[in-house]
């Protein structure tokens, strides 16, 4: 933990209890929950495995810790949680032992922040205690997302319903069998101005007329059993209560969840860079090439030391962004989530591919490089290109600069 | 077809009926194919398209395209082979189809070259017809084989038999079900130096004490139904006649192999990256980001020129490199072989990339782009890292210049 | 000269001759001719040592070889030149050893082609004899001079004469003593359209109004004698027979000394990064630190292995363009020209600085490699940025695609 | 400052002075400091302006602020000192305004915490009021002076005194006329082991037999009038009294100074890379290109994006560097300054760059970017060249790991 930053004495607390916990508990439960999933009979079930873990890190108090809400969550500020989110990013599936994981994170703060009273009851609650997961439905295959103004799913209303029709993909975690509910965003008021035509609206998987029609393959893998899953809507009918805030603020909640959105999964990236590092000292240490230890080599000696700056640079500046959001809001600290947006997913794409360059043919067949290789790419796109976060940055020092 | 290089009529001919074969016949057949090995049941079955196919190319001529010897093969030179090696790199499967896919191509080779006449009756005529496929044994699980002198797979003469112990892992095309024949490599002579202690023997995979641990992942991909398979050899016996070369020989023989194959895969690395970049192009053209086509934004002009300068360039060295080749052998073109490998894998890497970032979300789960990144990736560690190619051609110069 | 590649055996015997005069006559004048530069007193005049060398070049019949006019110069085509600019290029100052400098090249083209019977006495003939030199000027400082019809400078017609107003910067060469000429290209026609309203008129250096402001320096470097310096025109008037080719042909005149001209920039500093490489391998077979010999360090290996391989593939990327420039001409060989503009410089930097680490703080003060550093990083501007050759190879692309 | 870091209030306050002094004393001098330095008349002499601006500096108390120990200076820790740098950083002649130049700083530290009080009073009070400059000769021409152990030149103890004979080159700020004192490092007893044979000395500039050879040109700049300069010792005497601490020390006093002076320097690339991000923010907004200003158009945006993600990486690792050095001293923060060496002039070598490239050929002349460019180059090599940092820092992490 940098000295630059004021972590709190409870995170740092926390932060042993969790380096514990997955020393003792999650890393020695990999071998199993990875055959859990390459066995096809078994592959897009829950691995037992996971439920035990869950109820032992609740137990154990390692649980909600993403949530700053005091009330619902472990109440820690952003800065705080970072560096659990970074613990978490060593092993891709063990943010849902602490039920920390996306999208239901995300989804647990929109319903938090914005959802009434019944909606919390139905849906929070029982997210809020691990018992359900839930999906959040916004990219489109037909336009741009990442310019959200352009999504074009139909939300309308009749009477006392809202009718939704359209298509949706690269629905993450809508594959797993306890994904019980959607949050899905459409076009409410389509001729309201580009930032206030869409709505979100609650709609529980069993809804007549929500099809999966297949899941996706990010780079030759599906993230079995959450998978990133294709769904069709076909008139599907849901209550007009099920509308979350208005009609018109689709848009508006979309942007508020994404801030402490990015701080967890480029955390989660920068932990993720970090175990690929360590798996690179160590097998430079041991492996024997043309005579020496590939340790004692320059060009293995590079690949080292370039990682370890670039994960330290992505760190700092992932923390930095956590402060300010803390500090002053989603809005204020715009620019430093943008930046991490760019960077992370780069820096883990590079020391990744180091990692595997130094595993030689191994490297490609681990199930974790392989993995964080496909992986950490995906991220260059989920939520937005690295383009259009680019051409954001840019274009705020260009309209700041001016003024 | 450069200016700069001399192509024969023949091969300019050859290249036109190929390029017409391929969008007739090759691409309407990409969806069937890529259907049979998305289907769990068929998946490490031969796709029956593929023996239609090949009936077809064999009708036409384009057969055994990759084999100088113009006795068995089309007595094309390296220079004449390598831009129809680039057609067939556009589409995977393609090699196949005309009988060019590796490692067959290579085992044919050798057979060709250094085999005996029962050897070349037994594997050789099949092989050419396309009756059976083969797997070639090198690679280690336990040492660093891209230092073929670390290779400790022993192979012990008994009385009129070898007998063989070890494992093997990355034995591509040994899950495919017409795999019939292995070309082993490992240690007969231990005591001899360094580069004379290894042989080839030829194992018939239905061979007793031959199991197949498991297929690989090549970074979440399987390339079913040929795949990367770990290979364990039990007590395996074979005659003794089953020696290609002698003694001692099998370092110079797999040697002898590679000049070819690397001008093959690199030539259908720059038509994989070359249909990418029109795949981009074809995107940029049509899809609407922010207002207007990505075409006609900077980030994705840069991408696009970028690829073409890398590919023109990877291409015309490898051109170079198949003429070098063609004109002085092997020994003399190690340098041109060298350079080839480094560039034209970390070429389609970067390429395949950008095309990928142009195609949003759907780039990750397109087939195509999908086994072209995780594919192209592989290959800067297939047949030897490129730390280790970097090393070697530095050497080289760094000798060269002091006589 | 490959011996692949379809050189003439005129050219091959042209190489021969002037790889034996650079290595006996220029090569040992270097020193001589850096001090009287490096001399405060003598750095703005001509170095006899210069004077010299055109004499025994002249003599020796290596003189004007660029010019692919037979009548006027060697008559070889621009693949037949491209190594002989290769081999100028080691030596910044030598192509005007050979009568080969830019921009006179450039501007005894345009007279070859354009000029009338006048202009050429009184100007090509003692450019071709090596008696003047000259300069273009085209670039100016308040406009984006990339886009060639922003350029603003005025050129009336009032009578018998035009009127010259304006500014201009980056004359290249206006500096030296021996400069008598200039080509001027401004706006004669300003209502024409966009690609018509340009002239180009020659302008004696001595005609009343013209002013040299300043030299600069492009980085740090201001390339005496010629220099590159900044001229301001006041009602400069030359006789309307002047003019070149008609009012309203500057842009297409520009246009024409293209091609030719950057295969010559871009194969010089090929030259110039192969003379980088060459001592980074003579410097690491002899530099030791922490005990053993550069060469003999991986970072070092890796250095010189990839920029032999960036310097192979630029070198073929620009004989590529060569042929196809002399097979199909300028329009045909756009993407081509396009290409090696974008690569070579950026090539270029990247190899000079690798040679430079190399070599240490010695390298900094290196008067090669520091010339070659910041020379290669000017040309990446000069000629046009990258960014607007990358958007415009793109477009082409782009545009047809679709057709 | 960030208001997010643990700052003291002293270093805000005089941060804001700073600021304010930069922009209306600092800045408006630039052009006359410049035309100073451009006139061969008084390129290697003192502009006046400079001493006029340290009176100021000095009375307003922006003097010494980069020494730690409160007696002689400001007494700021690492982490308060940074931000000051940077500031200084985006002037380069401006850290002498505030007596906080290299390698005077370096030498002040060193005599501040290690020289005798006579030392001080010769040397240390001029120093620290202003009145004269120093230089430290540590590299040599003939040996790879980044392993320090391979220093050669001679101090032999002769009675009361010490004789020193080599040669040293690259002496910053040796060519200044007001440079009085050398501190030379040297062998002093050269039977001990590696570490332990080293010494260093304290030469007045007017010692007999100590001769400037030549100033060296850093990539054509001379970096007049400190310059960087060749000297040759020829039986040069001293008292054996200006010995600095023991002889063997030399090692282990040169070890001492490197740390913060790295932090200082790294600051200062920041801060010049923060203006030239700054100056190509305010050219995007303004120079028009083919239609559009540069700004909007999508190559200019990725260039100030990634710029700004590069600089506040390098700076919070920087920063993060000097907060742990404050905590556990210099061997504890050992990586931590390895990493900033490594990232902060390539940082600001490719931030540069690309202001160069926004500029277009103005960018090549601007005496600021030149500056940069050329400046942030050197100092991939200066103290060290980056392999054998990355390889130190490679080693350090491989061998923590065994641990």
């Amino acid at each position: 933990m940098s000295p630059l930053f004021p972590f709190s004495d409870r995170a740092r607390a926390l932060d042993a209890q969790l380096a514990a916990f997955m020393a003792e508990r999650v890393l020695p439960a990999e071998a199993e929950v990875q055959a859990w999933h390459d066995d096809p009979a078994t592959r897009w079930t829950v691995c037992p495995r996971i439920e035990v873990l869950k109820s032992e890190a609740k137990a154990a108090g390692l649980w909600n810790l993403f949530l700053p809400d005091a009330k619902h969550g472990a109440g820690l500020s952003n800065l705080d949680y970072a560096p659990l989110a970074e613990r978490m990013g060593r092993v891709p599936w063990s943010p849902e032992v602490f039920n920390c994981n996306a999208p239901d994170t995300g989804n647990m703060e929109v319903l938090a922040h914005f959802g009434n009273s019944d909606q919390k009851a139905a849906w929070l609650a029982p997210l809020l205690a691990g018992e359900i997961r839930s999906a959040f439905a916004m990219t489109e295959p037909e336009v741009a997302s990442s310019d959200a103004t352009n999504i074009a799913f139909s939300i309308q209303r009749e009477g006392d319903e809202y009718v939704l029709n359209g298509r949706k993909w690269w629905i993450t975690g809508a594959g797993d069998p306890r994904c019980r509910i959607l949050i899905v965003m459409g076009v409410s008021t389509p001729d309201a101005e580009a930032h206030g035509r869409h709505a979100m609206v609650l709609v529980p998987m069993a809804t007549p007329g929500v099809r999966v029609v297949r899941p996706l393959q990010a780079l030759g893998h599906d993230d079995a059993p959450g998978g990133h899953v294709e769904l069709e809507f076909t008139n599907v009918r849901v209550p007009a209560s099920n509308l979350i805030g208005g009609e018109g603020q689709g848009f508006s909640l979309a942007q508020a969840r994404l801030g402490p959105g990015r701080i967890h999964h480029c955390m989660r990236l920068i932990g993720m860079a970090q175990r690929a590092l360590e798996m690179m000292v160590a097998r430079a240490q041991t492996r024997i090439a043309f005579g020496k230890p590939l340790g004692a080599q320059g060009m293995a000696q590079e690949a080292i030391a370039l990682s370890r700056c670039e994960i330290e640079q992505a760190r700092l500046l992932t923390l930095n962004a956590a402060a300010k959001l803390d500090a002053v809001g989603n809005k204020g600290a715009k620019d430093e989530i943008g930046m991490i947006k760019i960077v992370a997913p780069r820096m883990a794409c590079a020391v990744v591919d180091r990692a595997i360059q130094i595993h030689g043919a191994g490297g490609l067949a681990d199930p974790f490089l392989s993995a964080a290789y496909t992986g950490a790419r995906c991220l260059r796109l989920a939520d937005g290109p690295d383009e259009v976060h680019l051409a954001s940055l840019a274009k705020g020092m260009l309209k700041g600069h001016r003024a």
